[in-house]
């Protein structure tokens, strides 16, 4: 079955739009004839529950989510759901009890590529984003449309009465089985990523004004370029980034007026800074308000101005927070299942259950550069994640690939991790 | 009267448009009442003759356009034509009869704002731009309108029958009445512009492809990042220009896919270049195409690459030339027409007929910066245009403001200017 627009090799399936309907309405379906009762909350996060032997204690989760990029991949959040569907499938054909509930998550909005905030939806269930928030954030995508996650929501149906939160949906523990979406395993021939946690990340809205004016009877010297300065800023923010080994990009960028022969007079990008440490993230933030408050002015920053005509006016710039995901430290006995069950897979023996750098040829320990719901699954239950490989790193492209051997790898640990934790 | 959405003070009438239309009803209408007859050609162009005593040659036109920008100002273009129709009934209110007809002209879509060309319809009746090329220009605003110039001048009725070419509907001369769009005229206190020329400029399309990819996942050793490439060539642009006291301007900048964790694919961008002489537009040419592929495959030019990280991977850079128009330089006689008709008014005497740099304080000899129908119409019949003075230097953007006096001074020089060569 295929659900939403083929892009190449690929997927398009914003968050909340009528595919995404389509793919909530498989996942109701398929874990309901799988014997699951399934609730849908006020963010229209899906959880699936499969009961256990005794179940006065909340269920062991695994899953992931359901939305793409606009034109994104198979497998990115996919390939969680879809492992922790068959996961209920193989406890089901093996008549496996057990000891406590075992549940499946559908996350809504994971991307933040329609809803400019990744993992909203986990992020209100943690308590972590008020509701009315989440509720009122705007489609990016199509720019323009005046839809609200609130409004999306009750179009396609899946505004739950279930309140969002770990209160009124407790989980035990909740484990992701994701593409690693990076080079790492693939280039080191590892089978299974053990992921001890998430690097830190914040997301940016920079306005920068400057002055329409006309690109043939207006001199440098006259002229308030906005896109000019933001193409500085971009530069400025990638060299900063560089400088202390952490990451800046910017993937959205939108001018007005918009027309060959008139010099830009507004620019709005998006920044995304992101490094292992959250010192680091907020050291690359305050340079580049420094930078780009210098730039606006006009005045020479990291060289960048070399060779630039003279203005004698200024653009100005504004900054706008949209989202701020800290390092993230997954939960000890959560990595201690994943490692168990990668190195029962893979090396036949669940003996190295010893956290290291080194846990086997098969494997290896690793931080994750995305951002994923286990983030604020984490801060209120443990957590952890299994990566996979996937083909020459790639991820957020329609050509993104993991083989069935990885893919089934994943979720085979995913299935043993959750049965190792609910043994604990 | 007021026909076109209003911008804070300005302007927004994009060509062919519905409220273009009702500007050309009115253009209709004004000059049929005024005792003209109003022809349109093939391109939508109008042209309203009012007969002289002898109408065995061709008329003198005054014109200029009334389309503007996305969001213009009521000067540029507008100043020319409503001169030009008020020029017609002084005579007709003074019983004026000249020697030979006098014209009225409104070419279609000067600004290429909507239609990517501009003076796209002069260019045709002057036979330097063939028609069919002309009638298949897409619309770039909004952005993925199907609209071409030829179906919405059938939409809104002024597809005409005459054929658009200078032998169909030739002029004696043509007049044109502009606000300077820069800001000399102001800052050296002249009230007039006696126009000998337009500099020389070319437009085009740069695409620029990379490789969509995680902006947390993917460190910017395998990044192909189409627009911190674009933004580098941008920058690169500015500063070739600068070295060689041109103008190199981008006003119109798309990316795909658009989502804030999603490193950009692929971005298309406008370049203007503009500098006095042919040779510098292409000697400026010529070196952006060399950075540009210098950047495209990572490699440093003008400083702009230190600091940054390296990659492993490159993008590509393609070129597509929409637009060119060489330096551009009006004919002596119609030169002195305007440089007597402005020393009659502003010095009160018209003795100052010599060209020259100094031609009193009233006014003085200057090229254009931008571009004007015009241009076109001085392949095929003595031209030259008159500046007046406004405020800022400010154009293309809703504050673009020529005061009362100003617009007067233009007026008075274009109707000595027109009576002056109908004498000659
Ligand atoms: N895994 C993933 O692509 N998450 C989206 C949030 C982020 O940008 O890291
Ligand atoms: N006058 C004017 O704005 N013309 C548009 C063509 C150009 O870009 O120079």
């Amino acid at each position: 079955m295929r659900v939403g627009a083929e892009t190449e090799t690929g997927m398009s399936r914003l968050s909340l739009s009528d595919t995404d309907k389509q793919a909530r309405d498989w996942f109701h379906e398929t874990c309901t004839g799988l014997g699951c009762k399934v609730n849908t909350d006020a963010m229209g996060n899906q959880f699936a529950i499969r009961p256990g032997l005794s179940n006065d204690r909340p269920p062991t989760y695994a899953g992931s989510h359901l939305d793409t990029q606009p034109t994104g991949g198979r497998y990115d959040g996919i390939l969680g759901v879809t492992a922790a569907v068959e996961m209920l499938k193989v406890l089901n054909d093996n008549w496996v009890e057990t000891n406590y509930p075992v549940g499946v998550v559908n996350w809504t909005n994971e991307e933040g590529a329609r809803f400019p905030m990744s993992m909203v939806s986990s992020g209100v269930w943690a308590g972590s984003i008020p509701l009315e928030k989440a509720h009122e954030l705007r489609s990016v995508i199509p720019a323009n449309d005046p839809a609200t996650m609130k409004t999306e929501l009750q179009r396609i149906g899946y505004l739950g009465e279930v309140p969002c939160s770990w209160e009124a949906t407790p989980m035990a523990a909740h484990f992701e089985l994701h593409i690693e979406q990076g080079p790492i395993l693939e280039a080191e021939d590892r089978r299974v990523g053990v992921v001890q946690g998430v690097q830190s990340y914040k997301w940016f809205t920079l306005t920068v004004k400057g002055r329409d004016s006309h690109t043939g009877a207006t001199s440098f010297q006259h002229r308030a370029d906005a896109l000019l300065t933001a193409s500085k800023m971009i530069l400025a923010s990638h060299k900063i980034a560089a400088k202390h080994s952490a990451l800046a990009s910017t993937g959205i960028l939108g001018l007005r007026p918009g027309s060959t022969n008139t010099v830009p007079g507004f620019v709005q990008f998006s920044l995304d800074i992101r490094a292992p440490q959250d010192e680091t993230v907020n050291a690359v933030e305050a340079e580049c308000r420094e930078a780009f408050s210098s730039l606006a002015a006009g005045e020479n920053v990291l060289s960048i101005n070399d060779g630039c005509a003279p203005s004698s006016r200024t653009c100005s710039v504004e900054w706008r927070t949209d989202f701020t995901s800290p390092a993230t430290h997954f939960h000890d006995n959560c990595i201690a299942c994943v490692q168990a069950a990668g190195s029962d897979l893979c090396s036949g023996s669940s003996s190295s259950q010893v956290q290291g750098k080194d846990i086997g040829a098969w494997g290896k320990l690793m931080t994750s550069g995305a951002g994923h719901d286990s983030v604020y699954a984490n801060k209120r239950c443990p957590t952890s994640m299994i990566f996979v490989p996937c083909r020459d790193g790639v991820s957020h492209n329609p050509t993104e690939y993991s083989n069935p051997e990885a893919c089934a790898d994943g979720a085979n640990v995913l299935l043993g991790a959750v049965v190792r934790y609910d043994k604990m």
